[in-house]
């Protein structure tokens, strides 16, 4: 058995010196991190960008089937993915976390490992955060704060009649991840001796346990000279995102079913599940792609980029928002986005 | 009985549409605030400063007698608290709540007028956030952004040998009102017909429920052109700050019981309480007043300002921390604050 080192052994203070004692900041930016009040940073000649995601156990993550490490470097990677939407760099992270008895050092030395690990991968500093005693579960808080240049930073609201619609990746995919662990968690419950499996559906875990922010993305537009009217990151599905750059840029949206990109794995899974696979990949949520509009004069510059899909084009808000389907049916895009206050 | 709108009524995005639609940004460098995937802030030739603080129900408040309202404004001033302490100014803060079923839309008006209110108070923009459902009762993430001036930002770590130590305002109260409360709370549960007598103790209540951060206090040093060498705000209690500057600065400190600074209702319920009343000056917390550091050569200047105590000095470290009682007996300074991690 691995070992376990109650948190009142160490205290509040104890355990936050424990928890950031040895992470080094790497931007100059960053003047002060954790161990004051508040954090100090620099941006010279910038705009700042803070974006912010509350995480609650049992609402948003399972750890029945979750490891720590992959949920604190989910939990940092969703706030950087929120920064890249608005065409930005993220830079510093503060983590706040509520905890209750159940969990030991050990465990938050895990859930640290994976929020220092995504710190590494994306270049951010970890400055601040608060720690506290939790009655229920586990509560994660992060702030990120990044950088935009002036005039470059992309809103939800800058969507134009005739631009064109782009997504990066794939879609769906962490939501079939979901669905797999959901199923193996039940089916677990019924049966001694049960070993999941997995195979040939790794994609789908990777997706939904450690998904990636799309920073590649914000520099492949940035190396050819585009610049998105307006951008947002798909959390909650394609279709409730469209409806926040229809509602924000007060224009409609045509996407067409057969350009919306999924992944082998989504695809066999859906068959599997015998669930309908374009519901899957328009509300599925979680898929951390980058959601954005161009001018139609850059139509060929986008298409050319690796891994960017043109789904659609933008109208006159009062045409309304569609999905056209194979047949040239039309279907009335809906938020069928995971609503967890209902 | 009052109005009660259930929150999945209006749904995630139309709850925060709800509470948050009639903020008007004041601060110039607010770019944009609420309604996108971050804010967007405008720094130019200022530092930032970023503080965070996560208030968890039956941790940190206890709604049988906090009123929402007062919670609202009390966790954005916690957060303020933060950034005066390093000698910098609040500009935006980001609100995150996780919500249980029991909440109404009306309750979480009244937490909301709390926040705006502080925020209207001290020139804050309530500029982001993040709703969700939560299993059990409600949680409270609030970041602050602020600035503050290169080279005026003071840290917990600047006090020398010889350096004074000053508090402002008095401490114990907001500790005092917490046991008022919570002695009315099990008289409550014992007897029917009760009405709390909190005559003559209404000190004592306002600094529990709606304590002030003390921008006055930054403003006063400001204008006497008194530069803190260290600051902490008295969060934990005034030994708990002690033993924060002591480490950051590795000075050691000598504090005289004679000048801790004790409210009238204070002593007078300590007394009714049979409770130590300088182990609740030195031990209560959540008094949201300012303790810092300032060269011998400022003794007279800081000694003239309104509300400001001189209440020790700052010795080399090996001295170790020390209270120094009315009998000139010696008592080591020990944190018995608040941890609610043991």
């Amino acid at each position: 058995m691995s070992k376990r080192t109650e948190i009142g052994t160490l205290g509040e203070f104890g355990l936050i010196r424990h928890l950031t004692e040895k992470i080094e900041l790497k931007n100059k930016g960053s003047i002060q991190g954790v161990g004051d009040d508040a954090a100090v940073l620099d941006y010279p000649d910038k705009q700042i960008l803070v974006a912010t995601d509350l995480l609650l156990e049992g609402i948003h993550f399972d750890l029945t089937y979750v490891p720590l490490k992959h949920l604190g470097y989910k939990s940092a990677i969703v706030n950087f993915s929120d920064i890249y939407a608005m065409n930005g760099q993220p830079k510093q992270i503060t983590v706040s976390l509520g905890i209750s008895k159940r969990f030991s050092v050990e465990d938050l030395d895990e859930l640290y490992a994976g929020l220092n690990l995504a710190c590494e991968m994306y270049g951010v500093d970890l400055v601040g955060g608060d720690t506290s005693a939790s009655l229920t579960g586990l509560t994660i808080s992060i702030s990120c704060i990044g950088e935009g240049e002036k005039g470059k930073i992309t809103y939800r609201s800058g969507a134009k009649d005739t631009d064109i619609v782009c997504v990066s990746g794939d879609l769906g995919a962490a939501y079939m991840g979901l669905q797999l662990l959901e199923r193996e968690k039940r089916v677990f419950k019924d049966e001694e001796n049960f070993t999941p499996d997995f195979d040939g559906k790794e994609y789908l875990l990777e997706r939904q346990l450690k998904p990636e922010a799309r920073k590649d993305v914000i520099e492949s537009l940035a190396n050819a000279g585009i610049q998105p009217t307006s951008m947002i990151d798909v959390s909650d599905g394609l279709s409730s995102e469209l409806l926040h750059l229809s509602r924000a840029g007060q224009v409609g949206f045509r996407i067409y079913e057969d350009r919306i990109p999924i992944d082998f794995q989504t695809a066999s899974m859906a068959e599997q599940f015998n669930m309908n696979l374009i519901t899957a990949a328009m509300n599925g949520g979680e898929d951390y792609e980058l959601l954005f509009t161009v001018p139609l004069a850059q139509h060929d510059a986008v298409s050319k980029l690796k891994g960017i899909h043109v789904i659609g084009h933008v109208t006159r808000a009062e045409l309304g928002n569609y999905l056209i389907g194979r047949d040239g049916g039309e279907v009335e895009l809906r938020a069928q986005g995971w609503n967890s206050l209902s």
